[in-house]
């Protein structure tokens, strides 16, 4: 096996990512790494570290796609960007899985216009672990799509259950969809279609689900549009800061209190480690043509080496090939004749020559 | 002062309502209370409780909205129902506020169709105040809206600033948008042009929060749709009992840690006050001609005493007034003329007689 490295991507590169490849190299065996980047500064980066190794390749590229850049113009224009080569090589079969920490939007649409999306694919999402009072739980789609179609749910559910069910060991793993009450007939008229195809999927759909039923883990996976599940993601985060400054006030009042800091210390590491994001860094880009992960802008030594562990489990998992098969065989029902009816109504004079299929796969035709 | 009081509504009314409504007059001088509902069940808990005061009065009511009500069609069918004669009331100035733990749909449409919008508001919106890193944040709207307008998150704004200002005596509260970034081109179509509208408002409008902004406490107002507002709001109440749940299982360890408890005690009890959703009860509907507060369902004596105690602030404050003025003095920006433009077209041959200003107001012409 062998992993794709954008070593020029995120505010750190390219020290960390190299550092956290070669901290992953030495903690794992079982995969080879290729570090795709500015030679020169790479090999530097290398040479101080005194580290050499069969199973460490460097791929030289010359420019890099910054956050400034816009994304669809930085993919078309900088051919030669660390991240166009890896997504390159990721699609020629010369790497299993591709991972960076570069700019989020440009990652997005590399992966969209390079890769391209899988065969009845209608949107790509992004999935984001978070834990919770019973464990984890994967929010998806946690920042891709700010809005979204019906059908997208069920499918982002598809991607989801493969996810945790492959990398988590979860047996068939609960479905929720976010909404403002449980009753069926809650939200938005897309929800309340969505609500209605979850149900006649074969997902183990256990209805809607509300903000507080994620951090308490009624649920594996989570479903909802990008803009709500980027919100929730962040507001853990905010939340957890918010409790960790109480928590530090708390200790800190008087002698006694700050003895039974002594006690608790090894909970509170825990809790900051379950808290921290370069902990369970790596949120995978689920539904496109190969296994892609995005480290936040600001990883570290640390984020990067779990990331590639994380890229490793999810190479050797059968994530990929179960969504593939999943949304290939997901079931035309009632509801989505109709989605398929009125879609083929409203673009009737439109595009007259663009089937329903080819409107799910995303090709034209 | 008269507080109106819905005695009915809620799980635990009436007991709960009858009981915290007592309380409060206890705790506080200053205004007179009429609970409404069935006479009898009220006076049978008055006797138990052997209170008799010239401040309080009992409205007899015949019906009841019951949960399972569908809102409209209860509004409008249940005429003698505790709710509908507490907005008739409270229309027809036998009160200054009215609060009730009742059916939220119902409440929200009782508060639209018999009290009515301010002039010049288009929408109302759920105001909802959770605790932060930094004091206090108002979410607005916390779950009436599930879609929004961009002119709608101008006026939350409004309402939010007069409500912080007025109730907390935040000087010149500052507002957020919540996005899915904090740059300005972020999101949605809709969310890009309230921006916009939002930086040519005369409000103190700092941008773009994401979701973290708020539990960190970036601004005293976070504007949004109801759905993410809702989403948000409850979230905090999955995270409070997460991390509730983690903190208890720390001190309960070894004897070490359960003694550490005693010192740490008094922080935790106000931890859990500041996360108990019945210590600071009840979310005004701001935008209505009127002031009105929802308790939430499981409301029990101690929430239903703290949100009359909150009724009563709200009604001496000059909230309501501010808004009023607030909306009323809305500048026409560059944006609204474009929507209000584009409005026209849209309603040109559907509705000719209706203007802008009747559409803004909500009332048909």
């Amino acid at each position: 096996m062998r992993i794709l490295v954008d070593a020029m991507g995120g505010y750190n590169a390219p020290e960390a990512i190299v550092n956290g490849s070669l901290d992953a190299l030495k903690s794992q065996e079982g995969f080879d790494l290729t570090l795709i980047g500015d030679s020169e500064q790479i090999n530097e980066i290398l040479k101080n570290r005194k580290f050499s190794s069969s199973r460490l390749q460097v791929i030289h590229s010359r420019e890099v796609i910054t956050n400034e850049d816009l994304p669809t113009k930085a993919i078309r224009s900088k051919k030669n960007s660390s991240m166009v080569v890896g997504f390159n090589m990721l699609k020629e079969k010369q790497g299993d899985v591709f991972l960076s920490a570069g700019n989020t939007g440009a990652l997005l649409t590399g992966a969209l216009l390079i890769l391209g999306r899988l065969k009845g694919v209608d949107r790509p999402a992004l999935g984001a672990v978070v834990p919770t009072k019973a464990g984890k739980c994967l929010i998806i789609d946690a920042g891709l799509n700010s809005t979204c179609k019906p059908v997208n749910y069920v499918q982002f559910g598809i991607f989801g259950s493969a996810y945790m069910q492959g990398l988590f060991n979860k047996p068939n793993p609960t479905v929720g969809l976010v909404n403002m009450g449980t009753e069926a007939k809650k939200g938005t008229e897309v929800l309340k279609q969505a609500y209605t195809m979850l149900t006649e999927s074969k997902l183990n759909f256990v209805g809607n689900i509300e903000g507080k039923d994620v951090p308490v883990g009624k649920v594996d996976v989570a479903v909802c549009d990008g803009y709500v599940g980027n919100v929730m993601l962040k507001f853990l985060e905010g939340a957890g800061s918010f409790f960790g400054a109480f928590l530090k006030g708390m200790f800190k009042r008087t002698i006694f209190t700050k003895i039974s800091t002594l006690f608790v210390m090894k909970d509170m590491m825990a809790f900051r480690k379950m808290m921290d994001p370069s902990e369970d860094g790596g949120a995978p880009i689920l539904g496109v043509n190969g296994i892609v992960l995005k480290s936040h802008g600001n990883s570290n030594d640390k984020t990067i080496k779990n990331v590639i562990l994380k890229a490793y489990n999810l190479a050797r998992s059968s994530v990929f090939d179960q969504i593939k098969e999943n949304v290939d065989n997901m079931e035309v029902t009632d509801v989505e004749k109709r989605e398929r009816k009125r879609w083929n109504f409203r673009n009737r004079k439109l595009r007259p020559k663009k089937s329903f299929e080819q409107f799910r796969s995303g090709k034209d035709g």
